[in-house]
């Protein structure tokens, strides 16, 4: 049998210097655990632009489709603003999304016990937080059509289009209940089912999907009030599910607050292929970060953490993630640091390699 | 001359109970400051669907385009949740907001100095904390067609549309620009340019209306990294300029970050009338808050200071504005504090017309 692919795009700004941290690790469980895997690298978002014109090339886009996981950095950078909208680094990385169908992005707020002084919120509110947010990917305001800007009488008019199936929300909504079921069988749903007719759709399938899951205690909450209940007291919730917009405000307020920002990983998921496994990414939660960009300075935890949840989800090695994931908590313990990990002066920080192979020695 | 008028909405929920510590101050203003308006009153929302079966009869609705400015408690409620959309509480204030024009919304989020430990966020990140939202509020996806639930194959499909005219994002910009001139001169514009085609032309017009504020310093940020911001650093902001629907969130959450939430009002601000002032309404940020409604727990000072902000931007009393909130603000220092501000055991929280009767007292 062949070992299980991966195929790695590093992108742009930290993101290549990230994933040659994350290569570490593969090789270390190659040697050490017998886990191979046939890896294969290519371009993405303006590396892609710079060699290609495209911020995904289509052979790319070919070979993601065939192999079992993608790993993936971070794309774009101010290089880019200027190029036209349909070839910025992004929308490489959303075709990725949208061609894999890649419908649940599974992004873990937690708050490592080591870090919780670095949230701009009280320890109390933080501390052993744990939250898994379950964003739509592949549909609403993000690829409605129609869009564009249009001319209309003597001015301009931008339009971008809110577009929700039953069928979408019935398998996000599924991929929620389904993780709440593992953890603490709790659920919220947030929209704007009071202004929006999408919303209204979305609060009726989830409710619908609801009856197959009786054990999870469903609840629904307008998306201003999530994003108010999430700063207030966000151990209230266990799984949240909202749509692609909401959620990528919401889930990016829930990162920050957690203090770990460097350290969060997540997970967007398809349907299964024929081997069984679904059709996946993985991602650090961060950016590319141009202002700290070829520094030596970036955390390598954040997609360290992603191929964990590749080992999880994909490769169904639960214990190894496990694993993976206790080493980089031990590291934190041990108060090894990159810079965005530190706020005192006076001490200096690990550098991305540094933090890279204090992991490895932690495994 | 005759008097300047006032329409009173109480609306629903805790709205009627906040309200007549309202007309308290009002009072106040005729008896002591020789500031008489002609104040009318009439209904709003679940109470308006009760009586008329509208959330917003049609007499109320030329009632309110007559008038120098209209002040709303708040609408909705769990009982009217079975409503068909279209009849919804929310609907009365989106077609008063609509049909009386009134694209600027401000959003003050200030942290009161006595409250600054109520926030969920540590004391240093927020206290002395005061920036502005200014949120469009009558375009965007609350208002664009086509919208609605429709059949397609066999299923159904949610649609709502993002739209923004040139000259709707044109004024809102002029709005915070001229607010980021009498405040810190910065202005941050939000959206998601990165993604939405409406978020590119929002970007070009934001930066063309720039010109004609050159002492103003512009920057951009995307919504999701706003988010973020907001929750990290909210003091790097000034005034903050977004669309309608990143703006309910992201002044929800500010709101939130200040601990005051009880505390907050808005401005609801439209094109200049006749007489010269805008057409205006004004409104608490907190909603109608159903589980302490009938209870005499409410805070009436978001509804207090929201008389405030008419007084300033309808009335052209800044002076009397300044008073009302220095009345507010030694309340809250001389220890008279609701349900909502208390956070120890023990001590008996003011009725809302306790707090009231003292903001009167400290007038
Ligand atoms: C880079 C950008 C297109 C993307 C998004 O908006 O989805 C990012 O913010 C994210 O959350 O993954
Ligand atoms: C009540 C609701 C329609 C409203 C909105 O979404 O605008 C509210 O959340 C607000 O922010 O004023």
């Amino acid at each position: 049998m062949s070992n299980p692919s991966l195929l790695i795009l590093p992108g742009d700004g930290i993101g290549p210097e990230v994933m040659a941290e994350v290569r570490k690790i593969i090789d270390w469980f190659g040697a050490k655990r017998g886990i191979a895997f046939d890896v294969s690298e290519d371009l993405v978002g303006g590396a892609a632009y710079d060699k290609h014109g495209t911020p995904l090339h289509d052979d790319t886009m070919a070979k993601a489709q065939e192999v079992d996981a993608v790993l993936l950095g971070a794309v774009g950078g101010p290089k880019y603003d200027v190029l036209d909208f349909s070839v910025k680094p992004e929308r490489g990385l959303l075709r990725l999304r949208k061609e894999m169908d890649l419908f649940a992005n599974l992004r873990p707020a937690q708050c490592f016990d080591a870090l919780a002084d670095f949230s701009s919120l009280k320890k109390d509110v933080v501390a052993g937080l744990d939250i898994m947010i379950v964003r739509e990917l592949t549909s609403g305001i993000y690829f409605g059509e129609p869009r564009g800007i249009i001319e209309e009488g003597n001015e301009r008019v931008g339009i971008n289009t809110q577009r929700y199936t039953e069928s979408e929300i019935d398998r996000v909504a599924r991929s929620a209940f389904e993780l709440a079921m593992k953890r603490g069988k709790k659920l919220c749903s947030m929209e704007k089912a009071n202004v929006m007719e999408s919303g209204i759709l979305w609060r009726e399938v989830v409710t619908e999907v609801a009856k197959d899951y009786p054990e999870v205690e469903l609840s629904h909450m307008y998306a201003d009030a999530g994003a108010m209940q999430l700063c207030r007291w966000p151990k209230q919730f266990d799984v949240i599910v909202t749509d692609n917009l909401f959620g990528d405000l919401l889930s990016d307020a829930a990162a920050m607050l957690t203090g770990s920002l460097g350290m969060l990983p997540s997970a967007s998921l398809g349907a299964p292929m024929a081997n069984g496994r679904p059709k996946a990414l993985y991602e650090p939660v961060h950016g590319s970060a141009p202002d700290i960009a070829g520094q030596a300075k970036a955390n390598p935890c954040a997609c360290i953490l992603s191929f964990a949840m590749a080992l999880r989800y994909s490769f169904d090695l639960g214990a190894e993630a496990t694993r993976l994931e206790a080493a980089v908590e031990k590291v934190l313990a041990d108060g090894v640091r990159t810079a965005d990990l530190l706020n005192e002066e006076g001490i200096t920080p690990a550098t991305t390699s540094e933090m890279g192979d204090a992991v490895v020695a932690a495994l």
